[in-house]
């Protein structure tokens, strides 16, 4: 007599979501995977596609793929509409439809969002960065301000037009200022004669008087060299009070007309911890215990950017890629164990460090939270993992490729305008001749 | 003294507007080209992407890059909304507002849209693959169908939603057949082990007795076996009668149920042809002197498959991209010497052949339609020829990259969804916590 498998739910197919199914591949448990895309996001590279440096498909892969070899996992695209913790079943809103699934084990790592402090005007003026969809964007309005531009003759509405301000201080706004003005300085220019009479205008603005908080002094401030050198303006010490559309202004009372606003100060949990019905941390993250299943929710493991969880020190476990993959692994080993009826194991973080690349040979890197590396050695070393982590799963000789040649050649042929992908129908049929 | 120079208009970058630039680039002149898009679409290779072979970076340029050099030539991007040709200004629409731009010579580059017939239930359940916009349209669906079928019970529901139906038995309707049998039969099938009891089904419709009519016999009873050698059905002599959500009727009575099907049974002259207020041939192509001039509009030129222009024996030239290159350039000498005031020369069509691809490994070419290649031959060369004029204006290594990795591989990464990329406001922000 054999046992009905256990099944397990994993929602969101992001570092985290995509870690717990590997650890669960070829186990005696059946697995579904639900995702709103076809297609698992590598996060760290969002920036290279909003500034045209990477084709969008070329940080995504499609989750069937990753999954492919793992006979006992289903893939299901859809969005999570409910969880009913008592029943133990998941609503699910697909294009053919809603479906109930049912699990005995959940685990949610449904991520972030873009952190806007319930800022409404921030919202709908600036520029999130945090999936494909933000990173398209993105690019389409940079493309679009830049063909405005030429065309327009106010020098002042000019200037507004191609000014671009990042705000946050964190690794993704030193990355997306670095590589914006990259763009701007290599490429753009050259293309917009129109454009001669400007200087590159890009501008970091952050509310702390420090960059890359996270990292010891030295390497902060060599960030901030290394920017600098570049030509990207850096505020410190500024919180923006207001962003509308073409101005935002500082709380110091400056006014800066930028009809570019990338917002990268932070994140929230994702809207989908509120359905726990259990009362959320700071930033909307779900408290876990140490082994990651939720307080008071039984058979709900919530691992990544919508876990809070401190580490021994009070501090809570940062939200990066890094702390998503290691907690995808505990908590789907952590099912297993219960499967097996085995103890389950404390969640132990183990880092190995932080790095930030600041533009082109720029970067500075703090190996092991011990070793620190600053300008092109440290680049290098963010390229070479960031490749080998990317091919890992993605296994596709092409953006190695893309990398080299926009090294060598400063291209940046991405840099298409192209909105509306959702179908439409022709309004004005040309008629039978 | 030095007389004023004239100013060129050219709407369009496709393959007859940007030779016609190419053409003029450094001459005295002074040129500006007019498109809807920043980027310029190697049409030949649009059903690549629709069968997620390429990404759509991969098919397109952006016009600035490719006519960077030339310091005569200004690029604006936007619709042209009429034209004056008493006046001789044409209106352009852009995101800034409308702008009239004044022209002493007008080339008109617009191109084609898909034939209809005017048949409304078509145009709304068909997929037309005229631009990049139509190829990512028909990529999302298709994979949208398939990511459906993997949760549908009902047998016939999932054979419907996974058969594909082309219509139209020229180049591009083989191309793109063969193209799906490839991506369901290589890739698909094996990341859906919900389809293990199905078989892949693309189906080729063609009214006329048979395919690729411009080919001689024996290569189109060659164009047939390689087809049906890798497993597409071919339905020849029957019209189609009806398209619905779901299901299509030919005129001989078989009803197909099937959400996927792609007309690709010719094409219609741009609706902008209309704007010249002169009687359309047919097909709604506007009639041109040799000189590609427009009958009875004085200094406007009309070029590739908007043009109607008929050689020695009374055939008009065929709607492919070598008659629009040969024209773009044509109309573009013409108009230089009626600056220096010599005559005109007539366009004389040099034909270099016809191919058509039928999928890995298969095609037929009929070069200089002298020498007829079939199978394994036929295909390196229509691989080679694409691949020079691609990155001729491309220069970029990665497609040939691409390509290759898939024919080695069967890789299809770039199968992501990605819809709806204009900008998003978020309505459910989260809360200040």
């Amino acid at each position: 007599m054999t046992a009905q498998k256990a099944r397990v739910i994993i929602i969101g197919a992001g570092f985290g979501g995509l870690n717990a199914a590997q650890t669960l591949a070829g186990q005696a448990v059946d697995v579904l995977v639900i995702d709103r895309n076809n297609f698992h996001t590598f996060t760290p590279l969002l920036y290279q596609v909003a500034t045209s440096g990477l084709d969008p498909s070329e940080v995504v892969y499609p989750v069937r793929q990753i999954l492919q070899k793992a006979s006992n996992i289903d893939f299901l695209m859809g969005e999570v509409v409910s969880i009913d913790h008592t029943a133990q079943q998941v609503q699910v809103r697909t294009r053919a439809g809603e479906r109930t699934e049912p699990y005995d084990y959940l685990i949610i790592a449904a991520g972030s969002v873009t952190q806007y402090y319930g800022n409404e005007a921030i919202a709908r003026n600036a520029f999130g960065l945090k999936d494909l969809k933000d990173a398209v964007v993105l690019r389409n309005h940079i493309l679009s301000q830049f063909e405005q531009a030429a065309w327009t003759d106010d020098i002042d509405h000019k200037r507004a037009l191609t000014t671009m301000v990042v705000v946050g201080g964190g690794p993704t706004g030193i990355e997306t200022a670095g590589a914006l003005h990259e763009l701007y300085h290599y490429v753009l220019r050259h293309e917009y004669p129109e454009m001669n009479d400007l200087t590159p205008h890009v501008i970091l603005v952050e509310a702390s008087d420090r960059l890359l908080a996270a990292f010891p002094a030295p390497l902060r401030d060599s960030a901030r060299q290394q920017l600098e050198s570049l030509g990207v303006e850096i505020v410190l010490g500024s919180a923006v009070e207001h962003v509308d559309a073409g101005i935002i202004r500082l709380a110091n009372g400056r006014v800066i007309p930028a009809h570019t606003v990338v917002w990268s100060t932070g994140v929230a949990g994702s809207p989908l911890g509120r359905m726990l019905d259990v009362p959320l941390a700071l930033g909307g993250r779900v408290p876990v215990l140490d082994t990651l299943e939720v307080h008071g929710r039984e058979h709900i493991y919530v691992v990544g950017d919508l876990a809070y969880l401190e580490d021994e020190s009070g501090t809570p476990y940062p939200q990066v890629a890094q702390v998503a993959i290691q907690q995808g692994k505990r908590a789907a080993h952590n099912v297993l164990r219960r499967t097996e009826n085995a103890a389950e194991n404390a969640f132990q973080y183990r880092d190995l460090g932080i790095m930030a690349t600041v533009g082109r040979s720029r970067a500075v890197a703090w190996l092991g939270n011990r070793v620190p590396l600053t300008g092109f050695i440290a680049w290098v070393v963010w390229l070479g993992l960031h490749l080998v982590w990317l091919i890992g799963f993605r296994n596709r000789a092409s953006v190695l490729v893309g990398w080299i040649w926009n090294y060598l050649t400063y291209d940046r042929s991405v840099r298409i305008i192209l909105e509306n992908t959702t179908r439409h129908i022709p309004a004005n049929l040309p008629e039978t001749q």
